[in-house]
C-alpha cells in the first residue's frame, strides 16, 4: 500500500462478553485512545444500549457504535447462554471487516468460551477461532508490554498439559514459528531486522543432554535452519538466564517454549498492561491479556491499562502495515 | 539456644572453584559485609596465596582464612582436576563445623562440577552433596532475592527433563516439600505465619482438567492435607496470574512445582542479586544464583552483589535460629 494513503486508520473493537467487563472498559480506554489517536478512527462492535449504559452515559463522542443487537438483556456478572451467538457475531462482523479492509485492525475485549459453547457452538478460543475462519494454518500467539515495558514474549506451544509440550515439539514447527514471528515484527512492528531469542525446553537448556535431549534433536537444528532462512534467532538459552533485563535489553521477541515458562516473567513485568497479538494472521489483531472479570463487570472499577495498551498497539501496527 | 549467647555468630564461606570467580567476590563481598555485620565473625575455606593475591593484596582485616593448600597452583580460567578434591576438601571442613556448631551457617561459592568429577569423585551438586553428607532425605531448593526484593520461590522439582516434572510430582512430596518450606521459614527467616502461594503445573492451573488433571489428582490433595497440618497454602494458582506484583505482595514464598516455571521471573526481579538457599538441612547453607564465571575469574570485574546478598542472608538466618 503506498503512502498516499490518507484514509484515517479504521480500527475495530469487538466488545466481547456482555456480562463481562469488555463493554466498560472498552468505553474507558477509547476515552483515553481517541484523543490519542485523532488520525484514527474507531469502530466499537456491540448493542448501543449496552454500550452507553456501561460507559455511564459518557460515551466517547467520536467513537462510532456498530450496532448488533443483544438477544436478552445483559446483567453484569451474570453468564447467559442466550446471549452467545451474539458474542460469536461480533466477532465475525470485525473478522470479516479486516479480511475486506474496512477495518486495518481489530481488537478484542474478553469473551467468556461458555457461553458460546452453551449455545450448542464450538469454541476453544479467540485465537484458534480466527485462524479458522481466516484459513490460517498455524498461528503464534505472543504477548508484549506497553511501550514503555516493551519486553515481548512468543510462545511455540501454547495451551495444553505440560507433559504433552516435549512431543508436540518438531523442527518444522519451530521454524515456521520462527518465520511467522520475524515476518510479522517487520510488517507490523516497524523493526528492520528482529531479535529473537529462543529458550530451551529443560531446565539448563539440558544442559549439554544431561537435563534432556529436546535441545540437541529439535530446538538447534531448528534454529540451524530459521538462521540459513536469514532469521536472527540465538539459542537455545536457559529460561532463567535468558529472562533477565541485561540480556532482554538485546533482544526484539523471546521465543519460549511453553505457557508457563514465558508468561509469568511477561505478567510480572507488565504490571497488568500486557497485550496478547496472534501473529501469522492476514490481519492485525491484538487483544487484552486477561479475561472478563465478571465479578468487577459494572462496578466501573475494572482497570482499562491493558485495553488502552491493546488499542494503542492495534493503531501502531496499522499504520506500520500501511507504511511498509 | 537461649539469647544469653553472646558469641559472634560465625559465619564460613567456601572459596569453591580456584579458577573461577569465588575467591574474588569472597574478598570483595566480605569488605562490605565485615562492615555491615559487626556481631559477626566471618572464616573463608581457602588457599591463602589463592585468596591473598585474588583480593589485590586488600584482604579484609577482621577476617580469618581457614588456609587449605591447593594441590596445583590455579591460573584464572582455566579448570585442574588436580584441584577436585580440594574444591571438595572445603566444603567438607565447612559441613563438619557447621554440623558440630562451630559455625552458625555456611556460604558457598560456586565451584565447577566437572573439576570434582574429573578428579574421580562423583558430584552432582552442592545440594545433593549437602543432603547426602547430613543425612537428609528430602531438601528443598529455594532461590530468593535481596532484602529490598524480597521475592522467595522454592521448588517442588529442581533439576530434571521437562517431560519428567509430572511423574515426579506426588502428594507425600509435595506435603513433605510444603512441611519444610513452612518449618525453616518460621525457624530461619523470624516469619510466625509464613504464606505459601502454590501454583498449578499446567497453563491456567489445569483449567478445571481440560489441560492436564495433575492439580485435581496430586496438587490439591496435597494441599488439603498440609493446610490440615496447619500450614497456610493456598492454590494452586495459574503461575501467570500468581507471579503479578498484587499477588506476590501478600506471599512470603511461592512454591513453583519446576524450574522454569518459578526461577525466570525471580532471576528477572532479582537483577542478578539473588541467592539460594537450601531448605531442610541441620544446618544453614546459602549460596550465589549464580555459576563460576570463568571468563571473569581474575580481572576483577565480577559482580559481587549475590555474594553480598547470600552472606547476609546466612547472618540473618543464623540470627533467627539463635533467637528461635
Ligand atoms: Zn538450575
Ligand atoms: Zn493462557
Amino acid at each position: 500500500m503506498s503512502t498516499a494513503d490518507v484514509r484515517p486508520l479504521a480500527i475495530a473493537i469487538t466488545t466481547g462478553e456482555p456480562a463481562g467487563v469488555g463493554p466498560e472498559l472498552t468505553a474507558a480506554a477509547l476515552t483515553q485512545a481517541s484523543e490519542r489517536w485523532p488520525s484514527a478512527h474507531f469502530t466499537v462492535l456491540g448493542d448501543r444500549d449496552l454500550l452507553t449504559s456501561r460507559a455511564g452515559g459518557a460515551w466517547p463522542e467520536t467513537v462510532d457504535i456498530e450496532h448488533h443487537a443483544l438477544a436478552v438483556p445483559a446483567e453484569p456478572g451474570t453468564l447467559n447462554a442466550a446471549n452467545g451467538r451474539y458474542v460469536l457475531g461480533l466477532l465475525d462482523a470485525a473478522i470479516d471487516g479486516a479480511v475486506s479492509e474496512r477495518f486495518d485492525a481489530i481488537v478484542t475485549a474478553p469473551l467468556q468460551k461458555s457461553t458460546i459453547n452453551d449455545a450448542g457452538v464450538p469454541f476453544t478460543g479467540h485465537t484458534e477461532y480466527l485462524a479458522e475462519r481466516t484459513n490460517t494454518p498455524r498461528v503464534v500467539m505472543m504477548l508484549a508490554g506497553s511501550s514503555e515495558r516493551p519486553l515481548r514474549v512468543a510462545l511455540a506451544t501454547t495451551h495444553l498439559p505440560l507433559k504433552d509440550v516435549s512431543a508436540a515439539l518438531t523442527i518444522d514447527g519451530l521454524v515456521e514459528t520462527l518465520t511467522i514471528i520475524d515476518h510479522d515484527l517487520r510488517a507490523h512492528f516497524g523493526l528492520p531486522a528482529p531479535r529473537i531469542l529462543v529458550t530451551g525446553l529443560n531446565p539448563h537448556a539440558g544442559e549439554n543432554g544431561y537435563l534432556g535431549r529436546e535441545e540437541i534433536d529439535v530446538i538447534t537444528p531448528a534454529l540451524e535452519r530459521a538462521r540459513a532462512l536469514g532469521i536472527d534467532a540465538p539459542g537455545p538459552y536457559p529460561a532463567d538466564t535468558l529472562f533477565q533485563p541485561r540480556y532482554l535489553k538485546d533482544a526484539d521477541c523471546v521465543l519460549a517454549m511453553f505457557h508457563d515458562q514465558g508468561l509469568p516473567v511477561l505478567k510480572y513485568a507488565t504490571f497488568g498492561e500486557g497485550i496478547n497479538v496472534t501473529l501469522g494472521l492476514p490481519i492485525i489483531r491484538t487483544s487484552v491479556d486477561h479475561g472478563t472479570a465478571l465479578d468487577l463487570a459494572g462496578t466501573g472499577r475494572a482497570d482499562p491499562g491493558s485495553m488502552i495498551a491493546a488499542i494503542d498497539a492495534a493503531v501502531i501496527m496499522a499504520r506500520h502495515k500501511r507504511s511498509a
